[in-house]
């Protein structure tokens, strides 16, 4: 593993010290990103050495904070070809533990505060974060604090009381579970892991980048469709390619794909901001959304993702939640694969691109299902009419300790 | 591929020709096992080629039936070490398409009914069979039907409705929606693919008997702990076993391990007729527990499992649900694995038959996780008491054309 050389701000460029834990940039409050010394990783480690290595993204440790991993088995999630469409590839990453993306991210910060010696955390979610951590922190034996929406996909709530994190329900959206973190963190004695205001969880992320490189014999597709809430992956991959690049891993006139930013017409401050040229989002009133991922009504990274999407030739498109439940639908049986709501995104938006010319059919997409159906079942069975009370008989319930806060 | 030599009876031996899509035996109803010709196998094969193989159960098709196969990415799926029991592997079967264990067993099914020509299949299903039923039918451009009780876990519906299956919950147990298929089966020219009333689903299933053997370089545990509804598995496993002896494969002294099935107090037909000295099962009456996967009155296999049991010096052992989400809480927080209810069933017995001596700490022993605790989202909510009325808003709802039958 490297040795982070530094924390480089993306914003001033001002650095911090490579053997912290650091959070935002000091001087600015820019995102840190960790840098490495990737002319000497490119002598001492080859992308051939990569076979002999484990199927997680551990795989890219080279590239990886020098940590003993706490690991669940994340990563190296496969791409499936598209029955339909034939130069579309679906990243599942509903297969990574907890069943969605965000292990990735909060393996390496858990690992990283393991290592750091922290005890107690705290995330603020808009569900599926929480899930990770809660999973993560329980194998690190570190205390989870959770903050997330009242509403959240249930599937998100219990995994975390099934890890016995505490959970905050709150009557709001991930910026208000981030306000209460904020007032509550120093009396409590918690380091807050929000996205992107501590380094660790991108550099998480950005293994899917690798690994896209990799499963496409380090060739880079024409577009990557990305459903985008707090922007991490779409960071993370993006670093991930300029890395590459560096360390002569891709194939040789390897292009960076079109980076495109999938919101929901119910909170969409990234297409907003990208349609009106701004450099930065503005958070977006009364967000609303069945893709639970996407209520995210301003992002801390948003100037990051708006630079790639500009830099990428990409481009940002809202879909509705209608059109979303539609596209889950017409995939699953078009394609047997049941996609999460903020992974039917991809779908509606990739239809809509194809229709619109500005991707053409020969293209090499990458679609990302973001996070397995499974943890969406109550969502997706409201939104297609089949609610129902459970009639399960049950034994007593067992009483779960160490829960804080309103429900 | 391996062409199958014929089909034989488990109770007469009786013969059935190799390149038929039989049913069960036409002298005695017995279960039917695809027979090969192991000697010609033997030479043609060996577990050494396996690592140029597909990381899917199809890296077994040299002892799986001549089929193109249609597949999701199925099995080879990893086996967690306890963090609490040094010798213990939990075997994860909820990273499987449709997050379960039945993904094995019905990707066979319909790739050879696809191969048969059949169009129409029908299923009676506790849950889980169901939904993976529909995703392999969708992707073979297939016909399914599925039968299932009405108070299965929402997520089997829901996944068989996004699917585009035609969906039938019916007010019983899967004994009930046998019943309701054969009466119309004839009539609507529906072919039925019910628990071990063809031989393919076994086939798919036992290559969870050679993954624990390649993936414990080819030795095998002293115990194998599985949860037993239909027990196809358990079936698929001990003639995996045969068949490795058979083929060479395993390392020289393996044993074969002591097989343990686990059933629910609530439905333990199995346990009973084990404790009775019985060779066969009498119907559970009243059929009830959280764990739907158990929810089986009478497997249609009975005799062969108990069978097994007694061969292998094993045994069969009842829990309670309360002890089921007792264990599968606190098995999430100590070992950071959240395991279906079905799966923490083992988890509860390999405690009680080591608080009993039956095996001591220093046997090697696994334990089948059988699905993804995402699929009992509303079971587990539920037993924690933490049931909530959905919340999220919604777009108009989706009509879904297709569904027979009564709700």
């Amino acid at each position: 593993m490297a040795p982070v050389s530094c924390f480089e701000c993306t914003r001033c460029g001002h650095h911090v010290a490579g053997d912290s834990f650091p959070t935002v940039c000091p001087k600015d409050s820019g995102v840190l990103y960790a840098r490495y010394d990737l002319d000497s990783i490119r002598k001492s480690s080859s992308r051939d050495s990569l076979a002999a290595q484990p199927r997680t993204m551990w795989r890219y440790a080279a590239v990886l904070p020098d940590v003993e991993p706490v690991t669940l088995g994340e990563g190296f999630t496969p791409m499936f070809p598209s029955r339909q469409h034939p130069n579309v590839l679906i990243k599942d990453e509903g297969v990574n533990p907890t069943g969605s993306f965000k292990a990735r991210g909060l393996c390496v910060t858990v690992s990283m505060a393991k290592k750091h010696g922290l005890k107690k955390l705290a995330i603020p979610s808009a569900g599926n974060a929480g899930g990770a951590l809660a999973a993560y922190a329980a194998a690190a034996r570190l205390e989870a604090n959770i903050f997330m929406p009242k509403d959240v996909p249930i599937a998100n709530e219990i995994e975390c009381r099934a890890y016995e994190a505490n959970v905050t329900l709150v009557d709001g959206l991930i910026s208000d579970c981030g306000r209460m973190i904020g007032e509550r963190k120093e009396k409590e004695g918690w380091f807050e892991i929000a996205t992107l205001k501590e380094p660790f969880r991108v550099e998480g992320k950005k293994t899917m980048g690798y690994e896209i490189a990799e499963q496409m014999d380090w060739s880079l597709p024409d577009a990557i469709f990305y459903p985008c809430g707090g922007g991490v992956g779409f960071l993370g991959m993006w670093k991930a390619f300029a890395e590459m690049e560096q360390l002569g891993w891709l194939a040789s006139g390897s292009k960076r794909p079109k980076m495109v930013a999938v919101q929901s017409t119910g909170c969409a401050p990234i297409v907003k901001a990208f349609e009106e040229g701004k450099s930065a989002s503005e958070m977006w009133p009364n967000a609303q959304t069945l893709s639970a991922g996407l209520r995210v009504p301003k992002a801390y990274g948003d100037y990051l993702v708006l630079d790639i999407i500009r830099q990428s030739g990409g481009t940002a498109i809202a879909v509705t939640d209608a059109e979303t439940i539609d596209a889950l639908q017409r995939w699953a049986a078009a394609e047997a694969f049941f996609a999460s709501p903020e992974g039917a995104t991809t779908f509606v938006a990739y239809e809509k691109l194809l229709a619109s010319g500005f991707l053409k059919p020969a293209d090499k997409v990458v679609l990302f299902n973001t996070g397995s159906a499974l943890k969406y079942i109550d969502v997706i069975a409201e939104a297609l009419g089949r609610t129902r009370t459970p009639q399960t008989k049950l034994p007593a319930s067992r009483n779960i300790g160490g829960i804080i806060g309103p429900y």
